[in-house]
């Protein structure tokens, strides 16, 4: 036996987190061990506490700690338009714009066939259901990848009937990046995208 | 607020551990915020044990969860030779190789004047009390670094006087490697090391 037990099996415990190796499962257990105890209850706290009380939003099934959330209880947000995200993480990235005012709705994954992920999977009925009280566009910001592709195509495909506005969020070169660097398809969009200046 | 407070709190603690960045911890809290109930409380109790549990050598300073450790403790362990090493987790590296027989020795850290850490910081004393009784071979296997090759230097400046048999493990192109990518210092390394064959 090379080490103690207890260290092994937390080990086994990180290796199951994404993007946690093995390599790094050792390095964190070893940090771990070597961390005042205050500190590492400070963390085991915290996870304790994100399982007991962040729940979803039963409306935008956005992560809260209060239901519904403080987007769809706010009075300040704009009803009348709502933007569709895969994840509830995506969320934070658009409100870091600092520049949609409106809803959100979550569509907790994208459809992936080869996953077994079908329209059944994502919360698709929740948001025809708002669609209709006063709600005049639904911005489809699904992943600008063949997934997110497919879950807007799909949902553009449903809304449109509703007779809502439906748009995609943009494609394109990132900003600050080199054209270089760009691959086929994203300069094809970008191509495509172009607007008049 | 764009996310409820126990979910920052989380991330926040999370981006304490040693490679975990802003993006990582998210993924990591959301992924968590994910998984469910029971499988969160085995990596908690998993953490918990570990600081419960786990302590130092009070002969060689390696991890275990009985003092003195196996490998101090073992009949079957060669116990003239010993092995130092920087940090317990350099032990399993060693381990793996299941070459090495003989008893171990951790410093728990390497001289390092830029970070502060003096002779007085590491384990020295606990390893010049071990050498004389019956230890024959000291093997100085402290990183292949600007500051493993001091501690090294150090330690065998200490060591010799003692009568003992001090050794550096070979440093030289990584096996399974290519000569074009071994840097000039392991390649110097490498030459000067040669054996006849």
């Amino acid at each position: 036996m090379s080490r103690p037990d207890p260290l092994g099996r937390l080990v086994e415990q990180l290796q199951r987190l994404p993007g946690i190796g093995a390599k790094s499962a050792q390095r964190l257990a070893f940090h771990i061990l070597k961390t005042p105890r205050e500190q590492v209850d400070r963390l085991t706290e915290a996870i304790s506490e994100v399982k007991d009380r962040v729940t979803y939003c039963s409306v935008c099934n956005n992560i809260t700690d209060a239901d519904p959330c403080t987007f769809c209880r706010s009075e300040n947000r704009d009803r009348q338009i709502i933007c569709v995200v895969e994840e509830p993480q995506n969320v934070s990235a658009i409100e870091k714009t600092r520049e949609f005012k409106g809803l959100y709705h979550v569509l907790m994954g994208a459809l992936s066939p080869l996953q077994g992920i079908g329209p059944d999977d994502l919360k698709i009925k929740g948001l025809l259901g708002r669609v209709g009280h006063g709600v005049e566009e639904v911005i489809l910001a699904t992943n600008p990848n063949v997934e997110g592709e497919a879950t807007a195509i799909y949902l553009a495909r449903l809304l449109k009937p509703l007779g809502v506005k439906v748009t995609r969020i943009a494609m394109g070169v990132p900003v600050g990046s080199d054209l270089d660097y760009a691959d086929e398809v994203t300069m094809h969009r970008s191509m495509e995208g172009r607007r008049e200046v």
